[in-house]
């Protein structure tokens, strides 16, 4: 089989190294959100990509949900003490990355090339695609004012209220080019925020209809699970945009493009309200703890995918 | 008194310690190299200035010559794994100056107040002013052809012969506007490379017309001692330029410019001739071991200047 899998940031990489575990190299490809990338202190910074990257490469920090495990951080308190800006934390590992990314971009190389050479020499087999190497920049609109993503995710902590997105570039990105879509078999959109990890690679244009016209299923697995978020911000945005803060809430939002939907467990009794929107589903535990959460639910996705 | 102090690297750093320990910082303003600046990594990189920065803020690597002595290194092993470009060691701690100053000139700045903020920062009292805010870049001329000078200095460890060397800018760059010629007492050549440290700085347009014409002594310290350079490649280049590697013909490549020459006790003997190229003279002893050398040698050179 081949598997296209969606994913985001942190939550989107623990069910992509499940898969990762699961399938081999030559059966499932991973395409990221780059919607969250942006310029820091110079150096471009993909988070989504490079989480994923990090995972992959088993370097990912346990805790954080971001960076690299084995860090040190003598470049930022430097940094601050010299006055620079610091909301965005680059440890002194991470830095190495980000300057290699700046090299390898500044010498033509695109996002997809980068990323590739980068994963490689971390050793990461299996591949990791950017959903497209143009620009394409998420922006949070709020009360205050339209916000870059990472000023309201990081920098501030996602306080302000969300009314809406937009991705910026989205329009006129060019999805990437080395998505198999003459090969695949199945779709799997992982419990990333909808909205800002998903909706982007979607906004991309030829993402959503190459997928349709490639008939396969769309297997999305719930970030929602018991009215929360796993990770992240996903149920207080769906308050603010007045969407329910639940799994069905998720699933109608992916109405009409996701044909699949994995639900926890402790939501079972959904089970009803989506496959009114269309959608088969399946139960499972989607609540990733250990490695071994990762590996389950993984191949209880690809089951459900086949 | 209001010196002006003409520094490159490590062996000016020395002497210009021991006059910021003997001078307060209205009496004694640095006049920095910036020939050997290039960019690395797509980081504005100025070693001359940094390491008298370090060596001012008492942050100076006692051992390397160059960089921080608390540094880490996980940037640099990171970056040599991923296959950046790693010939210029950049520690983590040093790393995030470089990030400071490339977002200090991004942001309009020019290299002198870059340097005034992050001396400033680091607790360093006098000024540093590099001799422009305009690019001059040293060549070395080989028998291979032209080399910037940090991949003949470092990259290639000094082993390509010298023929020659050029300040590529020099003519078109502006002088630091805030040199303080108007209240000069005295300038001090310090005991750096008279080609490749010097040089460059009196390359710029009106450094050598103002000096003379502010008639002050002018103080040249001996960067040979017993036809050795204390540190670098000074009496290689001399051998190959055909120049004897002496105290005397240092002396001579300064003669017309500098006014009083410090020679080195084992070099008492070259006084004479000295003197018969027009400068005063007296010896000292010039080898710097420790912050007392340092010190001994500043006052030894003040006192001179006088």
């Amino acid at each position: 089989m081949t598997v296209l899998a969606l994913t985001g940031g942190v939550g989107g990489a623990k069910l992509a190294l499940g898969l990762a575990r699961v399938l081999p190299p030559d059966d499932v490809v991973f395409l990221v959100n780059t919607g969250d990338d942006f310029e820091q202190l110079g150096l471009p910074v993909s988070p989504d990509v490079d989480t994923l990257t990090y995972t992959l490469a088993g370097l990912a920090s346990a805790d954080a949900g971001w960076g690299r495990g084995d860090e040190t951080w003598h470049f930022m308190e430097t940094l601050e003490r010299l006055g620079g800006e610091t909301w965005f934390r680059l440890g002194d590992r991470d830095l190495a990355l980000h300057i290699r990314r700046r090299e390898l971009l500044a010498s033509g190389a695109g996002l997809t090339a980068a990323t590739a050479a980068i994963a490689s020499a971390l050793g990461v087999r299996h591949t990791i695609l950017p959903m497209s190497d143009d620009a394409v920049r998420t922006q949070v609109l709020t009360p205050g004012g339209r916000l870059p993503f990472q000023h309201y995710f990081v920098r501030d902590r996602c306080v302000p209220k969300a009314l809406g997105f937009e991705f910026a570039g989205a329009a006129k990105a060019r999805r990437n080019p080395l998505i198999p879509f003459g090969r695949l078999t199945a779709a799997v959109v992982c419990p990333s925020n909808p909205f800002v990890s998903v909706d982007p690679i979607l906004a991309v244009p030829g993402i959503v209809d190459a997928l349709q016209e490639a008939d396969v299923p769309i297997v999305a697995v719930t970030p929602v699970v018991g009215g929360k978020a796993i990770k992240g911000p996903t149920a207080k945005m769906m308050r603010e945009l007045g969407i329910p803060a639940t799994t069905v809430g998720v699933a109608r939002h992916y109405a009409g493009f996701v044909t699949r939907f994995v639900i926890d467990e402790v939501d079972a009794a959904a089970e009803p309200a989506v496959r009114a929107l269309g959608m088969r589903t399946t139960v499972a535990q989607t609540v990733m703890r250990t490695l071994e959460d990762r590996v389950a639910l993984a191949r209880a996705v690809v089951e459900f995918a086949r």
